[in-house]
């Protein structure tokens, strides 16, 4: 099994609408991309204790497939729709990420 | 509940030995962190299709937890000695991140 994943990697002054992501861009991805994705994680980075602690990510997110040529080919067709929706949550530049699962 | 992801940042020339790190070091970070996690999860990342393509990350781990003092708590006493074992795996310096974990 492989996992894609989401990085949001912080920076001061970055914009990131949690509630966005969650209730309309996460739903969107998951009916986009359809039954090659076989799970779905989201984790929202915390903020540390102080003021300015900011996490190293505002948020993470996963797509476990069966294979990487699954997650392409459910990707791919919708792909420009789902990077046009990525300015209405946020201004950074996510990192993607190919793994495969090795514990878990 | 609350996930501590360490993730390795890659770099040109990074040392990464997975089989180590999946076999020594893992298995110590479970004994060592007791039952206050709950789920381990490794990934690891995989190369592009071009000779130098390395992912954004040689491995992400994560622990979760009911909550950060319950990994805190578990971590701070055990936190020298899993520390002590990095270099015998890598020499890439792991960042941390503390996440909300909202779906999965």
């Amino acid at each position: 099994m492989v996992k894609v994943s989401v990085l949001y990697p912080n920076k001061p002054g970055a914009r990131f609408d949690v509630e966005y992501y969650l209730n309309t861009h996460m739903p969107m991805s998951a009916r986009l991309l359809g039954p090659a994705v076989k799970a779905i994680t989201v984790e929202i980075g915390r903020p540390g204790p102080g003021l300015d602690d900011m996490p190293p990510f505002a948020a993470i997110c996963g797509f476990t497939c069966e294979t990487v040529e699954d997650f392409m080919g459910a990707f791919t067709p919708v792909a420009n729709e789902l990077q046009q929706d990525i300015p209405a949550y946020t201004d950074i530049a996510p990192v993607i990420q190919i793994s495969d699962i090795r514990i878990g």
